[in-house]
């Protein structure tokens, strides 16, 4: 019978923070992207319209990795009113050899929200300016949280400002993450004033209108903008695109759908099969990044089932090396 | 913090038999899918070409229901070399109100064994002749074994005939399962032979050529197919399927892309989208079914997510009520 790890959402907090090891695991998971060999099969996507409800699936086979995951993530929008979080959902991960189940990771998202924030890290590392301190953060939730910690593990981050459409979640932001990160986090009363002496900028919403316009991109700035992973979501400014030096893709064929750049190709800016660099590229060199402090760079990402596999393993590993979890004969 | 309800094969074993319930919580998924409103995507499929394996994910939501499945299925074909089973994997169930996790039932394929061996006893409630008394089985594996028993829970089974590639396993299957259903089960020497004064014919082959021809069939049999479930397999002559008087599928869309009559379609024996009923139809009357005790019939069974969706609704309902498993705040 074999052995599987059943990790709860409490074990996974604890065994995986985001660290400098997450942003390692996913920084690899985009040389292995951008490398060849990887597979990844369209999502599988499942709508409730009764309940207001859809459940999609990622998987992503990684050469070199023991282990493939699969990530089943559930939105459904009315559970606030039930007093539930309206995403939740688990990982599985499964031997690359044999197929065998290997663990239940019962994260509620948690996983996903670590390995989002890690991509964020990665651009960030490969694309901002080597000096770049200081951080506009747009939007007040979970991911505008955790990009400004991703960001303080591969840059010297001295301040950050915050706008949110909700003035009292931007304020209770600014106070909080003053306090966990020993930094001053002030928030601003307008995207342009949020921005304007920012070295790096974070789009953290699932706006479905630009809120950072290209007239807003100054000299030097990086923007991640890691809100969309949907058709008809969009956070940036389709002619920032074109306003921007270098543009860099998570995955090019999902930016192209899902992403900020599927918007500048709808607006005509860009046309659907001009090449853009990926990340991974970025990161082994294969493709230039920043080559000057003044250029504005823009890093797109949607998420992808590579980044589930990676986290998947590494929280894995650290289960077992710390005992984490528990064992079932299945 | 929801509580999930992590649940063994072995547990499961206990507590989800082959029964009469099973059959008819797969009926009841038959009726919802020929009634309209189940959703029921495209299975997610991914490819390890270097292991030689491959993992299905399918899911269904059915009205009515309060759970949702999703089902991983990885098979992994150089395993038995290394002592292990090719086919592994788990379903996944979800309320279908919340998106919550309910239950994670580690079943290494058993629950799939069950509601694959229920459709085919609902298959032959109602398309078989009423005094059914025998059967010819062709295969000797797990499905073999559980066909033959399911069958005896809707039609007054007195004897059994058997054939396999392997003739020692067509004995083994004779011996084992004439004691353990206290009927004569006798092995033949072709599928002629075997086939000759059979009432129901069940094929649970992965075969690649037709294995029962057209001329086998005789006036009064019903013939349930069930071992294609992919574009190349191939049980039962193209030609069969003009001879009966009645062809039925578990799903039109699926039987014309991977069961049996995809290969008539393909022989140019049966139009791409000649329209024939399903068993939902035939269920719940809205199409006809056998009218005459000498008709010739015929069920092609692909296996449906909505399946997957009852028996794990089931298992859990099962689960709960005997308080097998474990349960987990996640």
């Amino acid at each position: 019978m074999p052995t599987v790890r059943i990790v709860t959402e409490a074990e996974l907090r604890a065994v995986v923070p985001l660290d400098g090891e997450a942003v390692a695991c996913v920084e690899q998971a985009f040389v292995a992207l951008a490398g060849g060999g990887v597979v990844m099969p369209p999502i599988l996507r499942l709508d409730i319209v009764e309940a207001h409800g859809e459940v999609d699936v990622k998987t992503a086979y990684v050469p070199g990795l023991d282990s493939f995951a699969i990530k089943i993530s559930p939105g459904f929008f009315d559970n606030p009113k039930l007093g539930l979080p309206s995403v939740n959902g688990l990982m599985t991960l499964f031997s690359a050899r044999t197929g065998l189940l290997e663990a239940v990771l019962l994260d509620n998202g948690f996983l996903t929200d670590v390995r989002t924030a890690a991509a964020g890290a990665v651009a960030a590392k490969h694309l901002a300016r080597t000096d770049a301190r200081r951080v506009a953060v747009i939007g007040a939730g979970v991911q505008a949280r955790l990009q400004l910690d991703a960001l303080t593990l591969v840059r010297p981050i001295e301040s950050a400002t915050v706008w949110a459409r909700d003035a009292d979640k931007a304020a209770a932001y600014a106070a909080e993450m003053t306090a966990r990160r020993g930094l001053p986090v002030t928030a601003a009363a307008s995207v342009a004033e949020a921005v304007a002496d920012a070295d790096i900028v974070v789009l953290t919403t699932p706006a479905t209108a630009p809120l950072l316009m290209a007239d807003h991109l100054t000299a030097g700035q990086h923007v991640t903008a890691m809100g969309s992973d949907a058709e008809h979501k969009n956070e940036l400014d389709p002619a920032a695109i074109r306003r921007a030096d270098l543009y860099v893709a998570d995955s090019l064929s999902q930016t192209r759908r899902l992403g900020e750049l599927h918007h500048a190709i709808a607006a005509g800016l860009v046309g659907a099969d001009e090449a853009f660099p990926e990340l991974g590229a970025v990161v082994t060199g294969a493709a230039t990044g920043r080559t000057d402090p003044a250029q504005i760079t823009i890093a797109d990402l949607t998420g992808t089932g590579v980044q589930d596999t990676a986290i998947a393993t590494l929280a894995l590993a650290r289960a077992d090396r710390s005992g984490a979890g528990s064992a079932f004969e299945s």
